[in-house]
């Protein structure tokens, strides 16, 4: 379904965007990205995710484990105590927990209570991305996880980050999903024109789980960043795609020389980008956000390579500075927002996002409260 | 209407001061100083306002300009954009405010929705002061900003600064309507005798738009300050006069060799001070204190000048630390306060207050919400 | 009443620990310790004792008093006032306070309204303690202060300390009366083996105004502070005594060798520790924690004397850890605990404080409200 953007607009300006950023909770039965494989080892990683606090490690032979946070006698940090083997030993009074979460010893009693242990949540390795489902254990189903070949294609190189956004994750989205900022937010690295931004060609769409927005900035001047990636002739024609499905944003962006046919569907030949924003939320108040870059052009330029990630990291940082402000205000005073035609991809996501939510307080299964 | 001390402690006591202080609300309906002139600029200056946040400029021209801090479309802070001509750019998605608050451009879309616009309020620069009217537009009377002719009368030299006190507001007026603090907390500065200001002659009038008070200490020693500013042959008698009206207190005080004529009437020849204290409410938790200091002898002596704005300074900081720990311990506990006779000033001015806003709460006006 | 530790699992295990700990008020009615003697002279002391501000201060002869610490016309902390002879100046309008809490002098005014005056709360001087009472004036009987002889028996040496600990006070009993935590929290200190600890025998009783509990290491390795102490041949009988009544823990422990008759009934020539924990409620986020350490040998050993106080000073940090950690995730998620057979002593203190604070809520006298 293709949506004209004046027919959005009018359609969704009194629903989507009234809602308060502090009433909207989270979604849960969803995969998410918890860690980065490389942070996750035989130290413990403790990290508060969709509000609940989780201590994530690794077994003797490798396998990542998710727990809850906290002892089931006495509440304190099982992330506090220590790794024996593939059992934790809590600090306080030494109650011993397996990888399952049940209480395998309580030192003094000679046998565990059987209903002492704590939530165990699934997790999912997939190349450099620990993935993790806090919802529905039945539901959970780890051929949903969403594809992210250019992490493990040697076409592409690639490297990323975890960064916390102290803001709410819709305001994430939403500024994903209109990128008519880039030519204000940043002007100096990835920005280009503002007016060339502003102007794109842009069709939203709604996807199976999420939302497709398609934007094209034809015969514009390409960015610092792009240049210093790639020989252009001179002007570009300028592509922008966003995959938006609740947990992560999926960015395909590129140029090629002007006219010469990537709008018509040949993008060959061309300078090619992945970025993956995979967004956790952390509390109302903060945000995981797990980001990479990948491209398609001169993959042993370790200059290069080191370049465009911190040009990348220097753009996500005047984001954060943008978000995290706009999330004070909002605090402060969560009146309403306007929405335009740009954001008919923010304002169908969070569509998307409210009716998940509803979904699930619907069908609340015990098991997730 | 004169009111004797006691009769105006037996009725009051009960209703004006068990008003717990965090329950107090703003009168919207008055000028407030929201800076000074000099403080005002092509730079942004960013003030919370009655609970709201304000972003103050000046066109190209010259013309002080207060705006809503808050772009329509996605909250980010207005401040943190910038200035192009007699416009403000929003730095998140470029959209373009006049002074007016209307949106000129959204760079993203070939018009401007109508109903996008930020409040503008109206400011009055008068003399060193910008005053603003943040409530109904439709009754702001630039005629009834209060006089304070000594910032701008060739007979007299003055020195002022704007300070943050993180105390509510009402207690800055307790403190400047009941002076018989000063011989305990001022001793050091301008305080004097403490006996001589508990036995002072106090006389509390009510007038068209406030409160009146006038204190007479007959007979007694010339505080530190005065003595650095005037060479009296002795003891003194010394006037204080308090204008309250919502949003200043002006302070007429003086003194002149005791028995010259003073008490009777003639205070020409005696040190004369004029003191200013416009108090402009920010959070319930928080005000702007702008305050100024004027005299009527040695105008031309840089030492003497400096040496009275810095004594004032420093006594003004003793109140600052006296209002905010008594602030903590009212939030902490905001039991009722109990009056006594030398609180009569205060207790009517705590009444105007409450009176205008229980006024206000009673036609109010949807575009001051 | 002896309790068999499975029979009191059963029968508690829903009642007593479902109790969040931020719903726990303060007991009134009970002496708790406000201060060591030391800490009280002719300096203002200002404390928060069960959530109530504090002034304390000695005459001049000596006797220790407690005022509120709130004048009664404007709310200013009156430990920022002056103490003249016998008597509290207020710093903000000269308003002064006899030890009884009478206001007997208004600066600015001939006499003193009747109602004005801040409450006094009894206090007792009991050795280097400095008992105070909170609740009813009326059922305050020093009498029922607890026995504490060791602090002033010339066969035992001691020395103390005031510690602030950031956590609800419910916390530190149930750290105190389940010491199955020493082998884990305390190994380097006061530890011993964690099995020792964990397998030890325990009884726990209910007193009078209590519970009591005492659990035996029989034939156990002596921790590195009690060899500090004493010459022990080899493996050691080891006795830990509890007794919890509201406001404090008192611990008598000690050990002698292995097979030596403690057990039987004979503990001389062995060594002997008391230590007291006097637990004042002062926010339902802190509490001050007043203990001391006292023994019966090598009194006159001063290097003893130091290192073992600064031993159980590192072990209480080990602690003050602990209970903050565990407050801050209790407070961030107040789930039910689970409590288990090493907690009977724990729930039966809990126990007892729910049904005193109960009580008191039931004849309630509205002089402590």
């Amino acid at each position: 379904m293709t949506l004209p953007s004046s027919a959005v607009l009018q359609a969704l300006k009194k629903s989507a965007s009234s809602m308060a950023i502090r009433d909207t909770p989270f979604i849960y039965n969803e995969w998410y990205v918890a860690a980065f494989a490389h942070e996750v080892g035989r130290d413990f990683l403790a990290r508060i995710l969709l509000g609940k606090r989780v201590v994530l490690f690794r077994t003797e032979t490798g396998q990542a484990v998710a727990l809850a946070d906290r002892c089931a006698h006495r509440a304190y940090p099982l992330s506090l105590g220590k790794l024996e083997g593939d059992t934790i030993v809590c600090g306080y009074h030494g109650f011993r927990f397996n990888t399952d979460g049940n209480c395998v010893e309580v030192p003094s009693s000679s046998k565990c209570p059987k209903e002492l242990g704590v939530a165990r949540y699934k997790v999912a390795e997939r190349g450099p991305l620990i993935w993790i489902w806090m919802g529905d254990p039945a539901l959970a189903d780890a051929a949903k996880i969403i594809q992210y070949p250019w992490h493990r294609d040697p076409a592409w190189a690639y490297k990323g980050k975890c960064t916390t956004i102290n803001a709410h994750y819709q305001l994430l989205y939403d500024n994903l999903m209109d990128l008519s900022h880039v030519g204000y937010v940043h002007k100096n690295t990835i920005g280009g024109e503002p007016e060339a931004h502003s102007n794109a060609q842009m069709k939203t769409t709604r996807t199976a789980d999420g939302v497709h927005v398609i934007r094209w900035l034809l015969d514009s001047t390409p960015p610092p960043t792009y240049s210093a990636m790639f020989d252009f002739k001179g002007r570009v024609d300028r592509w922008i795609e966003i995959e938006f499905s609740p947990g992560a944003v999926r960015l395909y962006t590129g140029a090629k020389d002007a006219g010469a046919g990537a709008y018509e569907g040949n993008r060959d030949g061309g300078l090619g980008l992945r970025t993956l924003h995979a967004i956790t939320p952390s509390t109302p108040d903060s945000t995981y956000y797990f980001w990479s870059i990948a491209r398609n052009v001169k993959l042993d330029n370790q200059d290069i390579h080191e370049k465009v990630f911190r040009q990348i990291e220097a753009t996500f940082h005047e984001d954060k500075l943008i978000l995290e402000s706009q999330h004070q205000r909002l605090k402060q005073r969560p009146d309403p927002l306007v929405d335009i035609a740009a954001d008919a991809g923010a304002v169908q996501a969070r569509r998307v996002i409210t009716e998940r939510i509803k979904e699930e307080a619907a069908v609340r299964s015990p098991s997730i409260s």
